[in-house]
């Protein structure tokens, strides 16, 4: 069993795998290329993984066979385990829980060699709904309160598998980036009584030098204090705190949007490695007035410097002002 | 010039590069491996750099020739420039402000052939004792307002030259992580009157699962809430809110317990890429009752995903019980 550890200081929380440490000599693995061989996410491999928590498959089609477009399993190495109750307690001066958390994995695509920004405008819409499904329904379960969704593209990112895929971790507690966030946005609120992502969107979408592209439903941007190069966001344009209140509507233009982002990313960056995070509200209070969910996009192109994570101050080389004009100007 | 921006959601600052922006092919040099060719840190090499504001090297010796045994010079390529006046300004809903600030190399030898932790005593106490006079000296320009000291060793950790050198940025600002940590140990100072720090001490001290040494000074041990495997704190025993008032015995056992420290990581971890950093309180409020100096040191040995970066929410694969029994157990 995982731990999680709560920050007297900062109030962030982390989580320490107590099960099987990681003790020198065991990082050189990590530094290695993406793992060769059988691949687990591929057509044909279902009984490598832990049996499918959700699968898009003709209606004839057994589980846990072949056949599917899309599976959703637990993680083989999950961060936490879905078994038991949450225990939180203190030790001295700290605090702790027992790692009691979901962590899924969403195969997007039985084919191996193709890369989300190369997924179909359905494939992506299916992908999109099995992370609104799979919200939908940890949120029954009451020891948890937050669902990060998130992928890792290539090693750089944190990938440890090549098959296209994304995650889900529900978690017992907020994170603190999310904190943060719900924090400014209150206070924002608080002081001008408007949404401070709507009050973003109105400006960037009037400046038009940092938009790249929207559409009905959707702005894609590099916002104002981008902390990395080439930093992206996805926003919707209408005012909702939970990413799991996304209509079929929203669903198809968020596909759009995010095929056309990682698109002209790959275009203009020449493939690189990258990171996305869903940013939602906590499931306790998912009907914010405040608070307005969006998609954080990151290519991995520079280094983090100890300055950067140990200052909370970040060094972009590159203005999102230029970022947006070459990602605004590829050609699709 | 650069441009300092603040997020209106988090408060957060970025430091972004206007003026000479990394474009799309910029990229791929910074993969590579570290520069080889002539090195502007070595003896002999000395009109290579900016001209040095402080330098050790015999009574007889002229300024910028050789002789040094130490050398701190502004970075040729600064993140922030020394001249100007501090402009502050709105721009619709966003805050920003011209990159004034100043940006120094700590030179810690002119051998390129060692690394921090193979400093000699005197060395090590030399580049102690180079961070507090610049901290002193540049706490008289009242555009500042925080003063970063920190090191990137290895291409990993993000550093540009091999040969052994720290920085230090002065801001104008208090960067995130910082006011988190004042927050934090404001709040807890508010409810118990004690400083958080000394709280974490002294239950270290007294449990020593997490102590890898002590001297009469400082304090080394790996966090409870260790971010990252390895991660390691030195603190120093005497409450301080200020690294700059260290004393010259302190500085002593401080470069003791850092020597140490690098020598133990070195040996159990097979010389890793890493990065440190000094946490100390704002210039304008340098003598807090509930804020503690301390230096935090990270070795590099997995990549940060995103899921990590965006939710703060951190997965360590190593428990610091775990690693303090390694780095604790190495044969100095």
């Amino acid at each position: 069993m995982s731990e999680l550890r709560r920050d007297p200081l900062t109030g962030r929380w982390i989580i320490v795998n107590t099960d099987e440490p990681d003790v020198p000599g065991d990082f050189e693995i990590e530094a290695q290329t993406l793992k060769g061989g059988t691949c687990p996410f591929c057509a044909g491999n279902e009984k490598m993984t832990p049996p499918e928590v959700l699968a898009l498959r003709p209606a004839d089609g057994a589980a846990n066979g072949g056949g599917w477009s899309l599976r959703v399993v637990p993680n083989k190495f999950p961060a936490l385990r879905i078994e038991g109750d949450l225990d939180r307690r203190g030790l001295g001066i700290y605090d702790l829980s027992n790692g009691i958390g979901a962590h899924e994995v969403i195969i997007e695509t039985p084919d191996h060699t193709r890369t989300m920004a190369e997924l179909t405008q359905q494939e992506m819409e299916d992908v999109l709904a099995a992370f609104q499904s799979r919200s939908l329904d940890l949120r029954g379960d009451p020891r948890f309160n937050y669902i990060l969704i998130f992928k890792n593209q290539g090693i750089a990112a944190g990938a440890s598998l090549e098959h296209t895929h994304s995650q889900l971790i529900a978690l017992p507690i907020v994170p603190k980036r999310v904190m943060d966030e719900l924090n400014g946005a209150e206070q924002y609120f608080g002081y001008r009584d408007r949404c401070i992502f709507c009050d973003i969107l109105h400006h960037e979408l009037e400046e038009r030098e940092r938009v790249i592209a929207d559409n009905k439903s959707f702005v894609c941007f590099n916002p104002y204090v981008s902390r990395f190069a080439f930093e992206t966001w996805i926003v919707p344009k209408t005012h909702r705190s939970d990413f799991a209140g996304i209509t079929p509507e929203e669903i198809a233009d968020f596909a759009r949007m995010l095929r056309e982002a990682l698109q002209r990313m790959k275009q203009s960056l020449g493939n690189p490695p990258y990171n996305f995070i869903i940013h939602t509200a906590p499931m306790k209070a998912h009907d914010r007035e405040e608070y307005h969910w969006h998609l954080e996009l990151i290519p991995i192109l520079t280094r983090v410097a100890g300055f950067e994570w140990g200052s909370g101050f970040y060094l972009n080389p590159t203005p999102p002002e230029v970022a947006c004009q070459h990602l605004h100007d590829v050609k699709l």
